[in-house]
């Protein structure tokens, strides 16, 4: 799709009348007294919580927004590939995916050895590497990804719709209160309604109001690192240039003029510049230089030189200063009175760590925040798991933002200190934390959701703590090519995913229709305990089965009940639950390195990451394992 | 995607909410006096003329339907991928793709032979070739289909929706008139508007009101045919079977109970059951013999012994008489006086066709009717093309229907024949018809659009008078891997596409070099006489460049000017007009038979079909050719 080619024009480039494509959206009226949820800010992190719970008929959520409406343009743009599948759960991926920008290869320039003050490739390398994630790299304007959530949260069950033009004053938790213990005051903004104070009573209060947030700070936390001392600029340009690399991803580094990144974008013609500019002093604020647009283009023409840069109109533009900070909690329980407190206040995204944006880290990570309590929030909100599961949030999140930070750090300064660093020993850097950047190197440690290592070898493809890697299969009942990981939506469900031994087609007596007899009708079976009456046998554990045989070889009327289940109100066979390798895009077994022979059992937690890896017959740990986190129903 | 599961539910299934999901839309307000097109009959060929003609602001078009508004179920299903390929172009492949039932594989069932009462399959194969189109062949209701198209249409520049209940009166040509010559007068059937006559002056009309088509009526012409002798019915179900292959689309001939299709559907629970029923006197209608949906029931399950079939609901259902019938001509110009005479009137879809819907043709061959005239009639209207280029729709698409309807009444002779016919024989013509099912085969004569095959030696996969068959490639600017066939939108311009010869990167003195050399600055360049002043150089003809030598061995910065253009009011670069192969899926030089020494140029036509192939040098032919069609401007 190509747009913006006369201008930048903001909303959905499919859409041409200016009264469909600029509509105000919003929730009407006051908030109502009392709700379950309350998120504070409609950001990526606060719209991802919003889109989870608003699948959920039996949550009541509010999401507030001091803005008055949607967001038109700037902000991030970086869709790491773990988001995409992350997106695709959500299903809204092939709206990303035909709007965006694929980032496909990254261009590394220096200085001309010949002549310093020009730069030149010195190398071109693929921005993912193949097989990391059956979806690319993707860069799209931070508002539209909003959109996208606002567009599945306005056509779920729920209808849910931002609250805008709402500014917390304060929130107070009662902890005597085991019902809606935390009572929160929010003013309103819009005209009509201006000073006038709303009171709102929520179980659960969730901080996605950015680095700047009310809900941190009303908990007494902070943003805990750096002080920044390098300001650069960032500007989204539509412009004419001869430098042949601008449709890539850039990292430039000058001889004089310090470093440059490119970042093409969504509509084929404009491209993000990220500009460094000068180096502060300790405690120094970037606002106090008054930095211009015209000092950032000024700036990136001597970096680019000697190609040229004509620009024609900037979309957005900003300055900021690098800062990689963290706070110690994400929630409101202090560190150590775990078994004494439930938390009741969360925070998540730029309220709970920030980044440089030229990592593309800070909207990934801040949705992947948001993904992570969603589930667990509606499962305690829906009677599935008990308030305890919510600790894991905090210590799940904070050390995976601890992580990053770190790496962020360190590509900062690589990138701030061209005159000490060799651009190959970048371009290396750059190789080696692909998968930091697909965001794909994310792993939880063995803790409540995550088990051990012990059966890790029956299939080493799924790493236990990181997310389910897809991969190909067909679809035995239609012969339908698909990836495994896309049956996974975002519906707040656990899967477990059970691939057959070898000549195992699920005939009787087999270790595959075993498994399934007792998942299905055991009494100490984890799907019979958990899942509620009068629902669906896969509500809340949904098991699907992987064979090793080609799927013409098998026989759909012979498998287990479990993959063949009766459902809803007349009983309708789901034939959706059985698979074979697609043997055209490569065999599943050898992909993600499945014991041919044993088979195995891969659980997987509701936001797609691996909980652990069993063996088929290990009936005692599987029931063990649910009945950690599940309430016997 | 699954839903339908606790009872059909027509509309769009990923909104929740009942007052946005059956919304009713549709232009309100009288008719306009004067206009450029009406089109009668908002189904699948009207639909596509409508979306086509939209997207042009300079073309005044109005669409009126009898209906009191949108459809919600039942009629046609199939989707072949030369449609999906159509509804790319056109922007909506992804929605259909998300939503629509893939039909893989198909299934072939007799009597078993030790047994003859019962059925066995007797075969089951790929339901379409491998890389015959890079789009499945899919199942989804024909009102999703229409709703798809509603959206393009209400999104476009022109924002265009139908005039809902309005019956055709009549129509009136007045020959003298060269301006608006046909007035036609139709009658408003809504409760407030009950009775009221509106008459509409326009330049041309389209009937694609169906098989009863008043607008064929009023212009004399006739559907010819075979009087249709054997009753069939038609039920979408959701019925519980342990019939293995009921997600399969499967041909089922029973010993002596008539044959059966099944077409597995959308949402992963309902299928669609084509049942033969009795065999009709000479001239007797279908309703006369009061059939029943009990009986369909009946028969289906007599069809399916020894298997079960429950049926739990009926989404809709329908008996029909097969009849292959056609008309002589597509325009209100009587054959022998196209010299004397321009159309202003033009029948599509089931107004000048039919076939029995089992072949899953007729809403395919009727949107392919609508693609062919829309790009006609828009040249003409916007100036870009004389009036006389519209005599080639009813000579093209006439031949097309003729052909498939020969083949449909072979393929239902086929079907009703189970006794003398062996279901292997049924499988066997049955493989070698793929083409003509998944809409590949149709091919244009040598004509005013299609060249003579002297030159089709320089590209073998590029057939003359068939669609472009995409391959492969990756964008040479960004690196993106994507499909070639994919840059063909719906937007009425013609394409060439140049392949390089071997070795040539496009530098100066090269053969791809002097060939846009002479179509941006010749005189002679039909880009330069056929592109108006004041628009893009791309406005008319968009010129595509595709190379031999991998993307990161060529220079982008050294492209000829004509594959980086300065577009727009800022004269913004175009980087997504050159190419090179995708060798990790294959080099689209040998997938499509390309000469690698002399390389060449393919000329597609706006609907998709390659409508020459010729030398890179020709430049002499290449002006000839547009020349036929093109007006100087």
């Amino acid at each position: 799709m190509q747009f913006h080619g006369n201008g930048f024009e903001p909303g959905d480039p499919e859409l041409n009348n200016p009264a469909e494509k600029f509509k105000s959206t919003g929730a009407a009226g006051a908030l109502p007294e009392e709700i379950d949820v309350l998120i504070v800010g409609c950001g990526p992190a606060g719209l991802t919580l919003a889109a989870q719970l608003a699948a959920f008929p039996e949550i009541k959520t509010c999401i507030v927004e001091q803005k008055s409406g949607r967001l038109f343009r700037g902000q991030a743009d970086g869709v790491a590939c773990r988001t995409m599948e992350m997106f695709n759960a959500f299903g809204f991926a092939e709206r990303v995916l035909k709007e965006s920008c694929w980032v496909n290869e990254t261009s590394f320039w220096k200085p001309d050895p010949k002549s310093r003050k020009k730069i030149v490739r010195s190398g071109r390398i693929d921005d993912t590497e193949d097989g990391l994630s059956e979806f690319p790299h993707v860069i799209l304007n931070q508002a539209r990804v909003q959109d996208f959530y606002l567009d599945i949260m306005r056509n779920s069950v729920t209808g849910l719709e931002p609250h805008y033009a709402r500014r917390l004053l304060d929130i107070e938790i009662d902890p005597k209160n085991s019902g809606k213990p935390v009572t929160v005051r929010l003013e309103r903004l819009d005209a009509s309604h201006e000073g006038k104070i709303e009171t709102v009573k929520a179980r659960y209060v969730v901080g996605c109001d950015g680095a700047r947030s009310a809900v941190r700070q009303s908990m007494g936390l902070e943003l805990k690192g750096d002080s920044a001392n390098k300001a650069w600029g960032v500007m989204d340009i539509l412009a004419v240039t001869n430098f042949p690399d601008v449709r890539m991803k850039n990292v430039i580094q000058s001889d004089k003029d310090g470093s440059m990144l490119i970042i093409p974008r969504e509509g084929g013609y404009m491209a993000r510049l990220y500009v460094e500019m000068e180096t502060l002093a300790a405690g120094e604020r970037v606002r106090s230089r008054n930095i211009t647009a015209d000092s950032l283009i000024a700036a990136a023409r001597r970096i680019l030189n000697p190609w040229t840069l004509d620009v024609k109109e900037i979309a957005w533009w900003s300055v900021y200063e690098i800062g990689q900070r963290l706070t110690d909690k994400f929630d409101d329980v202090p560190a150590g009175q775990e078994a004494k407190r439930l938390p009741r206040v969360f925070i998540a995204g730029d309220a709970c760590h920030t980044h440089s944006p030229k990592a593309g880290q800070g909207m990934n990570v801040s949705m992947q925040d948001a993904f992570n309590l969603g589930w667990k929030l509606a499962a305690v909100l829906r009677g599935i798991s008990p308030p305890e599961i919510l600790h894991t949030y905090s210590n799940e999140r904070q050390a995976i933002a601890q992580n990053l930070i770190d790496f962020d750090r360190e590509w900062s300064k690589m990138l701030g200190s061209a005159k000490k660093l060799d651009a190959s020993e970048t371009q290396k850097y750059f190789v080696k934390h692909g998968r930091y950047t697909a965001g794909t190197m994310t792993k939880y440690s063995p803790a409540l959701f995550t088990g051990d290592a012990k059966h890790q070898a029956l299939a080493t493809g799924f790493e236990i703590g990181t997310r389910l890697h897809s991969a190909p299969v067909i679809r035995l009942a239609d012969a339908k090519p698909m990836h495994l990981g896309h049956v996974h939506k975002a519906d707040g469900r656990w899967r477990i995913y059970a691939f057959a031994g070898e000549g195992d087609a699920g005939a009787a007596g087999s270790a595959m229709a075993k498994l399934c007899e007792f998942l299905n009708s055991s009494k100490k079976s984890p799907v019979v305990k958990h899942t509620p009456k009068g629902t669906n046998i896969d509500a809340v554990i949904d098991v699907r089965g992987i064979f090793q045989i080609p799927h013409r070889g098998m026989v759909v009327e012979a498998l287990p009940k479990l993959l063949l289940p009766a459902k809803g109100r007349y009983g309708l066979l789901d034939y959706e639950k059985a698979f074979s390798p697609d043997f055209k895009q490569g065999d599943i077994f050898d992909m993600r390195g499945i014991d041919r022979k044993k088979g195995c059992v891969v659980i997987v937690r509701p936001d797609q990451y691996v909980a652990t890896v069993l063996p088929l017959d290990a009936y005692a740990e599987i029931t063990a394992f649910f009945a950690r986190f599940l309430k016997v129903v």
